[in-house]
């Protein structure tokens, strides 16, 4: 199964699904079977103190999922998190934040995959989480 | 057992410990068993199409939940979310959101509670979550 | 909205589905809020020293979910469960398990719901769980 | 860091904690960031119709992450789950299944990892968990 959108296409969906925060997301790289997604910290993420807020970390794994899902089915912006569990492990260091993504299963209805985010300053994972896509039915 | 803070205490701690968000948040109730906490829906927390985002309601349930741990042992600016496990079940209509928190468990080192999120304008609730969140030792 | 099934027929159900352990459990109560399931605790759900085991909690979760969910919607021996987390929060004192369950969405496709389990010999909860059942369409 | 527990003497540590299940499962390879155990699936793990149930698969990523855990701390009995969350992706054909278990963090007092199920008879994965222990202090 070839990739059905390269990252050039995901980032110009973000750009048109989420305006509010696209410029801060790059793919990183994309295949069948992972895709890293970059999130270039700013202050806009930071909590006093200056470590990366978990919202901030919600997004990341959100969106690093539904490109990941994107990839394998190609753009269906009518796909909706259901669920999403979420590990704080680590107070990540100041820097950029990547998520690596997998899918793990690709049903008619339901995407179900996971995430761990790694710091560009850290060897050990920052956070991991496994979220589930509902899939819109072609019309 | 009393609450130890009030809600205009707790949202004084908000304005210190979350400057960026604290102005869309009000504690609309607080007692030892229950903490519902407004969520003052704008534009910055909403998708293209006007459903609120992922992101937005995540950050409602994490200080939904922050705050009913505080209620109980007073403010631990330190309290890290450990883990959250939330359920995306309706897309919600424009219109203000209520987080309905309580804490199930309250240990020396974990506090576990969820919270239902609400739409005003829906009788149905729009998500729910379960959280734990690390309680740092006195010093 | 009436509900579909007695606490009779959920328990003539469970010899159907779950022969091997229909005998642990008894509806105590069921209406289109709330169901509660008693798991009648004996030595094959121990661990030494005393404490019910993981699994077994597990099993009165994923049990009293499913029940709550064919209250609503009858006997659709199809539903599984595709997710479920669940909060280990305090070790139960010997003695019978009760795990209230309620549904909060009902949709075509999903169920959502969460159980609380209660020790009978405790006042504050052992455990909650989340859990999304999917429903078989209509054959 | 090397591993401080061999396949043999955590199939030992099983036979003293946990008697009931201990024989059904193998540790087929243990190593510092993974450990892979077998769960010897027999009559009592199914459900009628023939997959196995979902209480014997969380007894399987349960004592995966546990295992995995006391590779890298030592056999710590005490250590108790407090978080797992499941999903259940597809219905395993009859035979062995196989926990492949990673830990993400270590702490002090919080360990975190993941556990994917994989079907000796598919190619695709059947579960995957996340689980986070707490481990006891020393006394």
């Amino acid at each position: 199964m070839a990739v059905k959108m390269t990252g050039a296409e995901m980032e110009a969906l973000l750009v048109r699904e989420y305006p509010q925060v696209a410029g801060d997301f790059k793919v990183e790289s994309v295949s069948e079977t992972r895709l890293v997604l970059r999130m270039k910290v700013n202050n806009s993420h930071l909590r006093p103190g200056g470590t990366v807020s978990g919202p901030s970390m919600f997004t990341l794994v959100d969106l690093a999922m539904y490109l990941a899902t994107m990839a394998l089915i190609g753009p269906k912006v009518l796909a909706v998190t259901t669920n999403c569990s979420i590990d704080f492990m680590r107070k990540p260091k100041l820097g950029d934040l990547l998520g690596e993504a997998r899918v793990l299963k690709l049903g008619r209805q339901l995407a179900v995959g996971d995430v761990v985010i790694y710091s560009e300053r850290m060897d050990k994972p920052v956070a991991r989480a496994s979220l589930t896509y509902s899939i819109p039915r072609e019309t």
